[in-house]
């Protein structure tokens, strides 16, 4: 199998378009020169569209994990308290960020259960500098209550930095009206970007925040904004990465964000619709404030089967899914919608899932999966 | 002007090869899947024979700042003494690192200046966990000494914590033998490939030394270690670097180390005959352990001249060198001669240069320095 004739459908890294993959074959520039500035300005414009955001938004050269823990790292200090809410991998991750630098108040779920707010507000009742909460757990499928966590982290004086890795660029994140302090994204999940980026909004109660004597040096914000206001970066950024950030953003910006949300929501739509018609459980546990994600699909492995057959067969059809994370390692297998996936991707993979779901004799007969998909996908 | 039209002559980003470039376009991977671990160990393998090591080596995703913080954030705690020697802009980024970790005994010289060792020995001699030293300070166009600080490091029992970023790839830069407890390099430097990554070395003496609670959680080494064990990064990688990396690390092995060192030590050397010949001063003040940098050559602005003018000069030429940086703007100059920067680039750099200095009415006639030049690259 060449690798690069695979179908990527993993909840990032996801296919890149072409003229992203061109545009980092560009040779380097010089990233403290006007043409580096230019296209810094550009990116973050486009960027604070998509967080919905007036905020600083600042980009730093590492993945997700590095803004989470920018995030954390230049506002919590020894002594602070952090609800960290966990349903999943990403939670866990949160959780442990949190932990070397002030005090965790863990508040954890099974991972795909949804978050019980009225936890949440008896935990933050008894006094946090923050809380932490991943909007879309990648690692479950499942969407969390942003808005509602916003609502009540300004009821309690808390910072509400939100990890939306998988969710901005994907769904509807309304980062300032929600009263977000920080959200965190990634650049190879929703916008479709090459991976190494991350992207963050940092509001000024965020930066009142920052009291602390020593904050991290490579993931200091402090010294991002006073970059960005000359439109730099302080260290020398991935300028390779950049190049094709700003590809993609501007392909999100001829799609538009309303039809870009509504595809990639259309798209888990019909997956879901497909399980549902051979059979298949979907795996988060949802109540009134939670949904399933609209940007990677989790669904339970059938009793006696261990998902990563699944993932296997699918991989010897040169698709590419994922399966569960850590402690639920060959319980599920996840499907990626986020991202440019278009609608003939997920007919392909929904189709071949069908074969290889009846060859493991969890399906006895093919066309209920692509039919359902295929009705929900008609309706883009 | 076209932007990729110039020709970088800067201490990094330097030019990076077209086929380094096209790597980069290369579809998205999975960076959990062999075929990103294959490129993994390839990559390592290549830069211990770079780095002349045989300790463990980890490339992060992220500058050469990001693996310099990497190094002084897992191994000094709030107590701990790091005498962080200065001669230059990167040394003194190592003591405001180390600054935000532990207590800093700054051992400051004049930008530029050579390092005592005598009062290096002393300030060791008080106890201390760390040194940390720039072994090519960039800023200031030195090589300093790496292995005396090694021997005095080992004597008395600090750790050796060295940035190889402008010298480990360029310059005979012997980890191992030295007794360098931590060596960084940056991706955009002497192995010309594109920026965004960095790597380091880390001996067992090093890890033991990670006694502290609470590490940085990206650049937690130990969780380096852990995933490298398994050929993989513990955060998302940078995919389309790693394949920028991985073929420019290719094409040093091509050329051989010996072979590169010498060509990257012949253009310094050329360019610094040509500017003896133009009357310009070398700006680095040498004692018996200090040398020019084989990587970087910074020159003084001749009296009554702002370096800017000349640094803007070249520019309008399509030629990028570089200036001076922070209380050396405008009073010194530099060109690099490190990556894969061929003797060609240095001539058209050198001949430029004198219509540029002539222009200028620094020298009065074209030829001198173009001859001098030749004549030094004529022996490779």
């Amino acid at each position: 199998m060449d690798l690069e004739d695979t179908l990527l459908m993993m909840p990032g890294p996801v296919p890149v378009a072409p003229k992203v993959l061109r545009a980092m074959s560009k040779p380097m520039i010089n990233h403290r020169g006007k043409e580096f500035s230019a296209m810094f300005d550009d990116c973050t414009a486009m960027l604070k569209e998509i967080f919905q955001t007036q905020n600083d938004l600042f980009t730093i050269s590492g993945s997700g994990t590095a803004s989470m823990e920018a995030a954390l790292g230049c506002t919590i200090d020894k002594d602070d308290k952090v609800v960290a809410i966990e349903n999943g991998k990403f939670g866990e991750r949160f959780k442990d960020i949190a932990a070397r630098y002030g005090q965790v108040v863990p508040l954890e779920f099974e991972w795909g259960q949804s978050v019980d707010l009225g936890l949440v507000e008896e935990k933050l009742a008894e006094g946090a500098k923050a809380v932490t909460m991943v909007h879309n757990e990648t690692s479950a499928g499942i969407r969390n209550p942003a808005e509602e966590i916003g609502k009540l982290a300004k009821k309690y004086d808390a910072l509400f930095i939100m990890d939306g890795v998988t969710s901005i660029g994907g769904d509807d994140v309304k980062v300032d009206e929600w009263g977000v302090d920080i959200a965190v994204v990634g650049s190879q999940k929703c916008v479709a970007a090459p991976p190494g980026l991350s992207m963050l909004s940092v509001n000024e109660r965020a930066f009142e925040a920052m009291t602390k004597e020593n904050l991290p040096y490579y993931l200091d914000l402090k010294a991002y904004k006073k970059s960005a206001d000359k439109s730099q970066t302080p260290y020398t950024p991935a300028v390779p990465l950049f190049f094709g950030l700003q590809e993609a953003l501007k392909i999100v910006m001829e799609e538009g964000m309303e039809a870009r949300i509504n595809r990639q929501a259309t798209g888990a739509a019909a997956i879901r619709a497909a399980m549902d018609a051979m059979g298949i459980e979907m795996f988060p546990q949802l109540n009134e404030f939670s949904d399933y994600s609209n940007t990677v699909s989790a669904m339970k492995a059938p009793e006696g089967v261990n998902s990563n057959d699944i993932k296997k067969g699918m991989m010897d059809k040169g698709i590419i899914i994922a399966g569960g994370q850590n402690r639920l390692s060959g319980q599920i297998f996840r499907i990626g919608s986020m991202g440019n996936v278009a609608p003939k991707d997920i007919m392909l993979t929904i189709q071949e899932l069908e074969l290889v779901l009846k060859k493991l004799g969890i399906v006895n007969e093919i066309g209920p999966g692509t039919e359902a998909a295929a009705s929900v996908l008609d309706t883009l």
